[in-house]
């Protein structure tokens, strides 16, 4: 049989197509180093893409759900979040000092974190409600922005959104190139992670799951907007995370990384469901490069998830082992 | 110039690749007569997705967002899901008559439907309540799929979901088509109108945003599931629409579809924003092949929308004169 010129190009033309729709050749994880870590997360995704495969899944079921602070950036000292709050509390009490009428307030405005905390959960749902408060999302959004493009890190002197973890970046991008929606699931506030979450993890801002603040709709000089208020509406921690995906997204996720106790239940539910599924924890183990804490942090306390993970078959990624960079900018 | 046999051949393959990617040639809405209502429909799309157009609007943010019950279904004599609910009790009370301890849940149990309003909004959480809760997500939906695969209207005989209206069907395909993101923001509840969405509609669990009932996170013989409890978490109606769309997706829409009063601040929101809007709103016109309402109704009043409507700019659709078929049943 000869392959006539017109075969020939057709060949050509249908090969450069599938080339082009497929992912790219070579490693997908290069910033993950060889190892145990790497091959399990590449063997379920080969697994349950291939049709032929008996553990495969149909893309419309591939739901992967990832925590965001100390998953996919780091959260030391303190959650970003945390420090926007006080950083926007800090602008607003430069205009109206009265708004200080805590000790936890007037803390918080002066940046001191010990004070700030001094009052556990109450106290940060004050510093929350007077930042995140008294203006519509878009200005909130805008303002956030602002921020993230400026404020330095204290201990790396880097932007919020450098320090986001470029194996986790990878792991986003190759889950989406295999055909998986990629949702955060966040105890942070959802307006401002979809403030970056797009530009930052290339996440739209539907796929963002977050803790809800109150809010209403209001004519302003006869335009509606939606109006942060003070107050908590839905916190997406803990049981809150299962809730809220099958909430939001309605399914059950076949895919859940995290990294502490309030992901427990995220990975927990995700991991019970029938087929093929995979639960992951980032554990903090490298001080030179990022921070090492686990048990008994105030911040990502990870104690459950050690214990039980891997004997429900999670993955415990080890930062220090598996991970070649920390950082996009790392050399 | 002469074109080569391999220019010919480039040709074809990028002309047959290009209308492969481009929507079918013809009218995306058939069932739409020739008219005012069709011709602006067109024109929004047209000038939103052409790229020369100042109205161009990017296809990340194409949002449309459609109401359901008197939207996309009919909603006459009762909401579809309110004879659900007397359903699923008659079916409970049988196993179980204890549980009908009001004369609301007595009356809803034997298909009394006066009696099951008598006692207006809070003998239908009552019925709500005891018809939807004490079950897990999955087995609710099961059993709604079951209803809804099964049960009669009572004037049509027909199974509720075959009462869809053809003409939005083809306008949510149309669309897609076009790049846009379909959503139903409805006063039902979100796991009742999952049960149905993506095999009626084309509209996946993810974009289905709804009334929320209260849930739990429980392990039941050590298996997680997540059950529905008595109660309401959120209302999805009048300015709880456009929350829970700011909430779920993250944007303003750019077309909004509604046909009752909880619907306005959905379309005033959508319609007051910057650029290209589309608000629509389907009025009941047709007594012999549909339902014939609007001013008064108990069900889908629409009073407000038709005051205020057409100086906002939104287009009024006349069912009698805009619809050559109503159902996909119809000749």
């Amino acid at each position: 049989m000869t392959m006539t010129a017109l075969d020939r190009l057709r060949y050509i033309a249908v090969a450069a197509l599938c080339a082009a729709a497929l992912p790219a050749f070579g490693d997908a994880l290069p910033s993950w180093n060889d190892g145990e870590a790497k091959s399990r997360i590449v063997e379920f995704v080969d697994a349950v893409t291939d049709p032929r495969n008996e553990r495969f899944v149909p893309a419309k079921r591939r739901i992967a759900v990832f925590d965001n602070d100390g998953t996919l950036w780091s959260e030391q000292p303190y959650y970003f979040q945390f420090r926007f709050a006080m950083d926007r509390l800090a602008e607003r009490a430069a205009r109206d000092p009265s708004i200080l009428d805590s000790d936890v307030l007037r803390a918080a405005a002066r940046g001191d974190l010990e004070g700030a905390l001094a009052d556990g959960e109450h106290g940060l749902l004050e510093i929350v409600a007077a930042s995140h408060s008294g203006m519509d999302v878009d200005t909130f959004q805008t303002r956030a922005r602002a921020w993230l493009d400026t404020a330095e890190h204290p201990s790396t002197g880097r932007r919020y959104p450098e320090m986001v973890y470029q194996p986790m970046l990878e792991l986003l991008r190759y889950l989406r190139d295999e055909g998986f929606r990629t949702y955060i699931v966040s105890g942070g506030g959802v307006d401002f992670i979809r403030a970056f979450a797009e530009d930052v993890y290339g996440i739209p801002p539907y796929q963002v799951i977050g803790s809800i603040g109150r809010a209403s709709y209001e004519l302003v000089d006869g335009e509606p907007a939606i109006m942060k208020d003070p107050g908590i509406f839905f916190v997406d921690d803990k049981a809150g995370k299962p809730l809220a995906i099958l909430g939001h997204v309605g399914l059950r996720p076949i895919f859940a990384a995290g990294n502490s106790d309030g992901d427990f239940e995220m990975l927990e539910w995700t991991t019970a469901g029938e087929g093929a599924r995979f639960g992951l924890l980032v554990h903090h183990t490298d001080a030179d490069r990022e921070w090492a804490y686990d048990r008994g942090s105030e911040v990502g306390r990870l104690e459950r998830g050690l214990d039980e993970g891997p004997g429900r078959g999670w993955l415990i990624v080890d930062m220090k082992r598996d991970w070649a960079r920390i950082y996009p900018y790392d050399p």
